[in-house]
């Protein structure tokens, strides 16, 4: 059994971890740090996972962590996460970060959409971006992957197969996006408080969001030249999920079957992805819970415009079960391996 | 007081119908339609109005019904409602169309999305699309109003001081909407069932939603030229409200301030507007229940993009609270009457 | 027009009194207390309110406030209201107290459920349960209005035609409560965020809470003798109404009809109570936003017992609606005035 | 592998036998039944399940369905389901029957209730209630399971421990339970439709649901003598989960602790069974998806009464979970075989 250590585990993605890592046949949880419960059980403190009677929670002790497991996985807030994982990173030790502080290459766009200097900039150059259907060979021999935001996958997932064939013009993209509530971490806030959310739905951070650079980051690199693009996220009233509806011209007259055949064959054999047929289209609740990504797709000719509409589960596919799965990739394990479940419906 | 009748008073725009008129101060209800609770009072049928003890439903007879009101609203479906609206039209009385069956003024393009014929074409062209911010003079006189739909009236809200000053190209721009439930109307519907909607959400019909033409209709004539739009309407897991996040590229690099500016002077004195201030979005929830549209707007440009969010609820100014903004231009009565509550929030 | 002024009017209370009063035909609101927003106007803090745009919250000074208004809503948190009330009763103002600080009779029940002692005894015994449906004519001569709780006001409407009438043995009465989610306030607090109250429920202080001592004063004084309760209350998700299932052993064998003809004729007149036919039970979604109590009920001549259900919004019959119904008693005007809006439904 | 069919694969609790069957590593569905998704595979009609892309709805002929599996799940309607019961336990198959037809082992109470006479009363006679906690060692001789009824199966675990004990008087207990809508079924019908549960709370057939013989039954096995119970349904707008607040007066002075011990005793080493510690009250957002039970205790001495809160989710223990757990136990296999996962929270 392989050791596994959680730092950050009583956030959302911290307690996702949790669940799908305890139910993982190959490994072990050896370590969780928390620091309001430190001393108390998982069980105790989470109800849900009433099983997990005997793990602990533990101050984050990076000394004391180092001997307890093999892979690290890091829930931890950004900014905070950049010290630890390279401290782990440092010590030989396989690290997963799930924050922000590893996925953008360029240490100067990070400090401009996070405010902060990355002190860690040769450990960031040993980071892979921890997107399966794209880096897959990287991340199997990867040591640190960062794992990416739960808009970013998505947003991404939805359009790599038509930047990589050309089929769109990467210049005018729109991303909307609507995000479950647990997209904005466990936390005492009023404005996440149920009846502020409960029956409303807003726009937020428009054309501002900190996951907009790494949409770019990745964009680019698919198109082979910088581009931009418009994304505003939306807060849904509902726990989990984040459905993206994107638009983008094409570059030239096609149909939806034409279209589909191509996304059938990007996504061939990919155990996570779900290319829905024709007329039929993503809804959250399908995948919620599971590390699916369903992907529907329509041409609309009267606009010559392509519609891509994406559902994950943001704290899945978008944070803790893509994580699981890079760490399977990193481990030579099966892909699929404690990512199997289907999504409780209804 | 006035005496006023609604065809079609038991579906949800019909009892929003009941729920307005029964608190204006300028008309009485005196008849009321339905033929599945023809003989009930409304209050039996409604517990939430339970002050309507005296109020029966009636089944559609319209000469039965013609002399009993001076003013009709028509809350019926759509193709159903065609020949109603002629009847009572022909006969000298005020008509306001809840349906889509008055709105589109080429009867072609009303055949190519709804898949019937329009009988009535003459009385057709007496009717006078009812957005008040837009066609208020026209709407004073006129004796036929047809309603905006729901989506229509979000959209064109926000599009209109845009595309009136020239501000954007209206040839590339992209509606993606997002409605409650009360949208798909009241009935027994396995897919708007609680348990398939609730924690969900979804696009449908993509790019082929029925309001598409009437969206296109009014955007055409604002811009002067004959324009196609991407619309995609989505469904949310709240009871009532649409949001409407609008992309469209600037003619000119701009600020949000300036265009703001525009926005505030094109709806200068309008009671039921209420253009936010910059960095403040539009939420569903603070205009439930009433006939406001909270506009919010903002410039990217990273992208050369403007980005407008409107909100509405959809049963009220996008169905029955602007039916009586229209009725009260109509008979010349002071606009807001029957329209100032506040929302209900939480 | 007469002044009215509001201690405390950025909590949930505070805003649904300026919801109420400011479509109140009789009163203007002349000054509006909060700390936290001072020198913000109201329509900027809540846009759902956006008519306020003149109205400017202010901090709570009570030398200050005196001049302004001849009517005081205290809208504060329990403790907190204990002065500020007997400040403004002492200097001749009409008051009525949303707080628990009034409600409770005997100073030593205070202390033991709010842990506090009461300071003002002699103001104390100068308060008036407002619960204008047994007390109405204590209400029109009074000065100070300790205005109900949530809870109490549903339970002892439901209870009090049967207790009053003998037809139930009220020592073995049992209180099944679900309250909405703004029964607990407007806060920053982690146990009433999104995700952890959202597709979720539970009962919470099992017979401790706060309530108890208040219904089991009203009882026992219906009663003609000390009673006891067990109450327990549920949290909903949902932000508004609650319901409480009440059941009580019958003195002697009944049924449902001859029950009903007892709440028929008890609540005759009453404005705000609405006792439904047999078979019908009271859904909050019917009083949602309005100051109705909706009572259904049903013998079970199995086990000889009555079941009581009552609907009342917790915001408006539970507080802020009941405390304008007082008002307008205080004030000689007509009883529903400002409080005859229907249910927004759905 | 074990070949296992279901009869009725299209509702709620056959698409929940569905998931936890495909996920079940000791057996392989052969066969599913569903007439109006006949020919059609399960991915395509359920995308949730999108991993069953082979598995084909067929209709259900009993005859052709015989050699093709080992145990037979029935999840059809009430009284549907006693005939095609019978032809396969005649046939010497393994069945366990979700319907409510082989519960009530007195035909005489089950066509009082149900309004059908039982055709099948010798085959009634060996059907075992397959409340594993209770019937453990029947359950696994037996051939026949009648599966317990959601509302049961939480109300009388919480009743059991204090009931064997003479703890209560089971004279007068009162059972006030709260489910999601899930609990009626995957139908179009306008009273479950989105817009009519959302933000909604009732009280349903108060004193007269279907589920109240068959707790009455239990309990009265348990008491030893006849009794009758005080069951009141709620419908809750979540999707899933039952909560159950219990009232019973005590036999004598005790308190939650003592009681505590008592309910940890009885149920020692069940696997789906968790007690909760003194101060911690169950909710149904710890148990949704999963077999778990979860109960929480508190004695109110001023009342002398027992307060007993049990929570499920409807669809797993109390349906197609607990009847995936009577298959183990029929089969002889490990009993939270293919029950492990935790609850997907949030």
């Amino acid at each position: 059994m392989i050791k596994v250590a959680i730092c950050g585990g009583s956030g959302y993605t911290g307690i996702e971890l949790l669940r799908i890592l305890s139910g993982h046949p190959a490994v072990t949880i050896t370590a969780v740090t928390s620091e309001r419960s430190a001393g108390k059980t998982i069980a105790e403190v989470f109800p849900h996972l009433s099983s997990l009677q005997e793990l602990i929670y533990e101050p984050l002790i990076k000394e004391k962590l180092l001997s307890k497991a093999d892979i690290f996985f890091m829930a931890l807030p950004h900014g905070k996460s950049q010290e630890t994982v390279h401290f782990f990173h440092s010590k030989k030790k396989l690290v997963i970060d799930l924050s922000a502080d590893y996925r953008l290459s360029d240490p100067d766009i990070y400090k401009e959409w996070y405010g902060l200097p990355h002190n860690f900039t040769s450990t960031l150059k040993k980071a892979v971006f921890g997107l399966p259907e794209i880096y897959r060979n990287k991340i199997k021999k990867a040591k640190l992957v960062a794992n990416p935001g739960c808009y970013p996958t998505g947003a991404i997932l939805g359009l790599f197969p038509v930047i990589k064939n050309r089929i769109i013009d990467p210049s005018s993209i729109i991303i909307d996006s609507k995000s479950g509530t647990s997209g904005a971490g466990r936390k005492a806030d009023l404005s996440i408080s149920f009846c502020e959310v409960n029956e409303g739905f807003k726009a937020y951070v428009i054309g501002t969001h900190r996951h907009t650079p790494e949409i770019e980051q990745e964009l680019s690199l698919l198109a082979g030249k910088k581009i931009s693009v418009n994304f505003t996220p939306h807060l849904l009233p509902v726990d989990r999920g984040i459905l993206s509806t994107i638009y983008a011209p094409l570059n030239k007259k096609s149909d939806t079957a034409s279209i589909l055949k191509i996304y059938k064959k990007v996504y061939t054999g990919e155990p996570f992805i779900r290319v829905l047929d024709e007329g039929i289209f993503p809804n959250i609740k399908n995948v919620k819970g599971t590390n699916f990504c369903h992907i529907g797709v329509k041409v609309n000719n009267r606009t010559k415009t392509l519609i891509i509409v994406t559902a994950i589960d943001n704290l899945v596919k978008g944070a803790s079960g893509q994580a699981v799965h890079n760490m399977n990739l990193m481990l030579g394990l099966k892909e699929t391996e404690g990512l199997k479940s289907s999504a409780v419906f209804p």
